[in-house]
């Protein structure tokens, strides 16, 4: 039994129902969880002596506020983490997170080609946070020309869940989305990310064994209190 | 530089400022990272393959939602919990937190001390989350009862922030309080856990540097990304 790659339907429905009354998980909750384990991924593979300085690019979705939360357990894991987020997203949650970074001396680049371009230069590694499950292209302002200069760094990239301008369900196909070296899927990988051939996380250990059977989900185990599980060689046999 | 224990007033006010509008943080987000620490503390010492079976004693104030969310991830992690609760807590968040344990089919001991006892019988160790630092004595009923009930059981215990039945600045002078194996303090080791002598861990991975400064607190280093940091030699130096 493989595990499952979901299509952006499916990660929405299974978003909607941790979330609903039934399920009953607020999104504070799941995006600390989400964020913890992100930020986990990274750690896992880019330790703080070579690559301390971690741009870390937020979207203006729930993907973004996944970032935030990151950015933060990065500096308290000792990394310096800067945020990239030209577009804050509005809802109260994303405001919180980023009081909490700000809290933490956490610089946050608001916008400019010119700002990026040295965010950058001043950078060991990207976590790239900007589009999740829910992307629909095509890729407006400002992001259109963030990633191709995110691309050109030449630095390393950690992807969440689906990397930013990929296709939930085609993927890279046209081209013009990140080439992460690290993937962290969350709940379950999705469709796009079947191609993927670098180092490939999965977090979100939240999922009901009940929910996770009524989609045929054949989540991996996670190695005993871990909140993120390697399934590079699992994604790769398929 | 030891590490500070906190006074009951001091603990208090650093939970009023990580949520007050400065702080920015929600219920959720450190209840939900303090249960995570129980669970991974509980999980450290206590292996599932002999002792799967927990029992978690929740009270009704927050250390009782610590409680709901440490069985959660502990379901999560392969164990069989039980949760004991004959008084559930009155706040939307402990209604919900138990909501998402249901859905993981832990089931719920609410009243009587015959359950007690039979739960007990058929548990491998105890989760203590009955009081936190906002515990003030005398010990009422159903608790008075359920105290003595949990120590003769003889089980392992592994008491949050402050062993239940001790004054959170004076300890167990009193001697009524729980003896337990293993202690995970939140954010900072309690005046009254001063002569525990067990396994202490530290989790609350999420005090700002500024606040820990400001406060004295001299927290110890965590490894790596951990949420978990083992203090018991760091302590019994003292």
């Amino acid at each position: 039994m493989s595990i499952r790659y979901l299509s952006a339907r499916l990660a929405q429905q299974i978003d909607d129902e941790l979330m609903n009354a039934a399920g009953a998980f607020s999104l504070d909750q799941l995006m600390e969880l989400a964020g913890l384990a992100c930020a986990q991924a990274l750690a896992k593979v880019y330790g703080t002596e070579k690559y301390s300085r971690v741009l870390v690019a937020c979207g203006p979705g729930n993907q973004g506020g996944d970032g935030l939360v990151a950015a933060r357990h990065l500096s308290m894991f000792g990394y310096k983490p800067t945020i990239y987020m030209p577009k804050p997203g509005s809802k109260d949650i994303y405001q919180r997170l980023h009081t909490q970074c700000k809290n933490l001396n956490i610089t946050t680049v608001t916008e400019g080609e010119e700002a990026l371009r040295s965010a950058l230069k001043s950078s060991d590694v990207i976590l790239d946070a900007i589009f999740g499950f829910s992307f629909k292209g095509p890729i407006r302002s400002p992001f259109d020309s963030a990633l191709p200069l995110l691309s050109a760094s030449g630095l390393p990239i950690v992807s969440v869940d689906i990397p930013s301008g990929w296709d939930v369900e085609a993927g890279n196909e046209a081209g013009v989305g990140l080439n992460p070296d690290v993937l962290i899927s969350l709940t379950a990988p999705k469709e796009g990310v079947r191609m993927f051939t670098g180092r490939h996380f999965l977090g979100g250990r939240f999922v009901p064994r009940a929910m996770e059977e009524k989609f045929n989900l054949n989540l991996p185990a996670y190695p005993t209190y871990e909140q993120i599980v390697d399934i590079t060689e699992a994604t790769q046999k398929l």
